[in-house]
């Protein structure tokens, strides 16, 4: 019965380091539309979700009836629901490499990002996406190390956004409201995109030790 | 054993729907300290989220031991997947509130909204607290129409969205970047608080019918 057990945790497991790798390759190519104005590759990201919502449907059945045959108690009982807030937080940055794509091809032909800023926010898609690759590898591994180190990466992130803010508020800022209100979103998305593998990253920690990483939120 | 296990759902949902009428005081108050640039009572939003974040750790609890020691299956079992589900949207929301509350602060003594776009954010506000308050009702009355309702009202969010976008894009804005990147994100935060009210609303229906609504995320 244990040992049913860890082997369908496993494949679940397997699965969700599936998802996180459609997910990084969302954020690459949401970035990629983002960054050179391509609309097929928006297009891409924006159709390609579906694969990341049915992925995420074929975990929570697989969580379902492993909590209903299994029956676990305590610790395996809440790494069971951590596995399923994974998921929940994949498919949404899922859905915000989807609002990245969506702007990118609001202004096709043009290019979202002015050249101004465009290190910042290419510097930050760049942080989220190695974040949704180092959280793919964390799962795989259950790699609690790795994982706390992640949570302190998201520094990073907090500084570009502050840098991105600076920037389209300083007085040489040329490219008007438009772009300003772009590049806070695309921020605002970045920004949650590495939060949420922050999150997950904790999760697998708690699933590992039974408990989240000291000052992170459950 | 079913009829204690029936008595302590109620009770989670009791706590559910007070974790909501928490959050309708938060973005009631957030919005009041928005829109009066009311620096204390945007810290009274920020202060009082941890009693938010401690209810939502108290639901978590009571739902993980309702799980171990009734040992539900099938439909019971996803009931309490979903108030957990539940509570952690709730969480959610009343962090966006404090987002709300931070741009009020960061303003103070000014009032981050103009004048020219007031009304439109003062609707947004309106529209996203009053979902948050039939959701309390929802949650409270098990109130599967008007979860179903709630979700047909998210439309205005969207239109009130796209007014306010068009409003600080058009080139009677005379607020300039700043103003533009707050209103930009506020509606942001409101809008994400409305799409949590209509999938804590979903969740309800989902409890009590076995099953979502037509076309609604899962």
């Amino acid at each position: 019965m244990r040992e049913a057990f860890h082997d369908q945790l496993d494949s679940i497991f397997a699965d969700l380091a599936d998802v996180c790798g459609n997910v990084q390759q969302a954020v690459r190519l949401a970035t990629q539309a983002l960054l050179t104005g391509d609309a097929e590759k928006a297009e891409e990201v924006i159709s390609a979700d579906s694969v990341i919502d049915e992925a995420t449907v074929r975990v929570e059945d697989n969580c379902f009836s492993l909590l209903s045959l299994q029956q676990p108690v305590a610790g395996d009982l809440r790494v069971i629901v951590s596995a399923l807030r994974m998921v929940s937080e994949l498919e949404r940055m899922g859905d915000l490499s989807v609002h990245v794509a969506k702007i990118a091809r609001l202004r096709v032909p043009a290019i979202a990002v002015p050249d101004q800023v465009r290190p910042t926010v290419a510097r930050m898609a760049e942080v989220a996406e190695d974040m949704v690759a180092r959280v793919a590898q964390i799962i795989t591994e259950r790699d609690v190390e790795a994982a706390i180190v992640l949570g302190r990466d998201d520094d990073e992130m907090d500084m570009l956004r502050r840098t991105s803010f600076s920037q389209l508020l300083s007085d040489d800022w040329e490219h008007g409201v438009e772009a300003a209100v772009d590049i806070a979103l695309l921020g605002r998305y970045y920004e949650r995109i590495a939060d949420h593998a922050v999150s997950v990253g904790n999760r697998v920690v708690f699933v590992v030790t039974g408990q989240f990483p000291v000052s992170t939120e459950a």
